[in-house]
């Protein structure tokens, strides 16, 4: 039985309070299921490390994150500490760029006990993943200025795709959506408007499509999209975006379904070449940081989606139904404030953890 | 009393049908306010006449229409007869970019006995506009391909900002934002992703901010901003954005106020160099195309936002105001079948302009 080692990061805020809760479940899943998990702690990839040592990473990071088989992070940025491009790009985005993570996956999913702000929801009703480009995109870093300080002052950006790069988050979408009941894929376009690269981005998803006669395929302008992720988020069963559509969605989705508190994200190097990192999608919180009445359940939930990738699907699985079982018993003593409960982070997590 | 002339171009599908209903209600406010105005009715503008002529506009279009105060226009598009980049780019966007209608107004509000998706939201929660961008940024079309066919295929689209297309959009919001009675200005970024193009724009928002010391200034990520669309749309009073974000944004909105369907949208030239154009949200509608069933609501908005933009702001006001006692009354009759009535685009037509 091989180990699997987990670099976990707890970063900064209220990361530090939920990834103990997040480990603790890992920890009754592993025993559960009989997986081996190795946890190793690291301070950087923090602001305060950042304070310290004047970078957010050590110069080896690449090396030292390299042997591990995933990263468990909890959360990273405290604007009143560190600016955030610092922070974000000084740690986040270089896993991104270099452990070639180039799928972010997002589930957006109606869970019981919490509340929808659409009208006429139940768990069940909405239940799909938003698959989104990493890498390329609307993110490059290429343009620049001209005229500066002038009237004429004029801005440029380039939005870069590649065929290597929009063919293989299409592939990871198109064998997800094959491998759900639905069968069913959506992608974000605006070729109508954004007139080069997304005609392009369309050209690609017919192309792949060819390969997948099974999935039945669709494809809306991001506008629309948007306003169907509001009016008709029964429709989608897995959606697959560029860089910045898929920002978009796979914030849009989880405000849908109420989970934007406790939703996870994962960013993913499918191959296993490098570690895939696992974060919620709440950030630090500073807000309600050191107070112990952070919801572990974003925390919780990106455990799930880890050993998911690590192999472990029907442990993942238990991990999200028993936070679905914690959420839905009637008994709320245990819950966090967020969840109308009198509980703690801690008791909350724990009662997560006895489910599993 | 001068005239103020309208070029009236019905286009394609319920347009044809919505449009009478429109004037219907223009006539009444007319009377009602003693404005004159006076219609000339184009064929131009529609797939019919692309069908017929090879071109969606006669080659003397610019000169014709530039002697006109507004356009007044039903809804372009049949896939079924000219593919959208024809029909489209060959009509609205040419008249957006040679017209420099470079603000895309859009109003998002709740309207009584229209079903919102979102829950526990009454009419007078929801109440803003989105003041998009209208020519540059996201849109331009410069960029193009290389390694055509092989693996290292590679397509590169440009976003151009100058500081005359940003800054006039800027201070056309605040403007907006000082006469509300909240004086709120929200600006759609994504300076942490897009790093080039986004900061700047940030950095015009700061400048424009000293002038309008009177203006409460905030910003959202594009990403967090479409989730508190639909978590909080009660913050929301002037939403200005880019091209990109404004075009969603003003979908999103629509949505949110379950008014997709009948919410209007003006593409203004504030100085009136130019005409301004209105048209509905909602397009031509194939599916109901030709039974009489449309909801005029949109285009009878349009209507209103067109007279406030010619001066007429207490007219513009009434049509709004005739709309909403329509859709408060008991009687239902008149209301079309998606406000769940058994009227026509007619009787609901003539209801709104008796109402005015
Ligand atoms: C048709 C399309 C190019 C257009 C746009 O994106 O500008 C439309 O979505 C709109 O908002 O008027
Ligand atoms: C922090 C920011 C650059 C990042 C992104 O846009 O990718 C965040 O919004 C996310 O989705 O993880």
């Amino acid at each position: 039985k091989k180990a699997h080692k987990i670099a976990v990061i707890a970063g900064d805020g209220i990361g530090i309070e939920v990834v103990p809760e997040g480990l603790r479940a890992l920890e009754a899943a592993a025993r559960r299921f009989d997986i081996e998990l190795e946890f190793e702690h690291f301070e950087f990839g923090s602001c305060d490390y950042y304070l310290e040592h004047g970078k957010m990473l050590p110069d080896d990071w690449f090396e030292i994150l390299s042997g591990f088989d995933a990263i468990f992070y909890g959360a990273v940025g405290w604007p009143d500490k560190v600016p955030d491009h610092i922070s974000l790009w000084g740690s986040l985005l270089q896993f991104r760029r270099h452990f070639d993570q180039y799928i972010n996956l997002r589930p957006c999913r109606l869970m019981p006990g919490i509340k929808s702000p659409l009208a006429d929801r139940e768990p069940g009703d909405i239940d799909f993943y938003v698959v989104r480009e990493n890498t390329e995109g609307e993110y490059s870093s290429i343009g620049g200025k001209i005229f500066e300080g002038t009237e004429r002052e004029t801005v440029m950006q380039e939005t870069v795709m590649t065929r290597t790069g929009v063919d293989r988050v299409l592939k990871y979408a198109f064998e997800l959506a094959q491998s759900r009941p639905r069968r069913k894929l959506t992608s974000a376009t605006k070729s109508n408007g954004i007139s080069i690269t997304m005609p392009y981005w369309d050209e690609r998803v017919k192309a792949m499509a060819k390969g997948y006669p099974d999935v039945s395929v669709d494809q809306f302008h991001i506008d629309i999209l948007t306003a169907n992720f509001v009016l008709h988020p029964d429709w989608f069963d897995v959606v697959v975006a560029s860089n910045l559509f898929g920002d978009i969605l796979s914030d849009l989705g989880p405000a849908c379904t109420g989970t934007i508190g406790v939703a996870p994200s994962a960013n993913i190097n499918p191959e296993g070449e490098f570690p895939s990192l696992f974060e919620p999608v709440h950030g630090s919180a500073p807000d309600i940081a050191g107070k112990g009445i952070a919801n572990p359940i974003g925390q919780i939930w990106c455990g799930a989606m880890m050993l998911e990738h690590l192999g472990f699907k029907e442990a993942g699985d238990a991990m999200v139904s028993a936070i679905e079982k914690v959420l839905a018993s009637d008994d709320k003593s245990a819950l966090t404030p967020d969840l109308k409960g009198k509980g703690t982070t801690q008791s909350l997590g724990e009662k997560i953890a006895a489910a599993i």
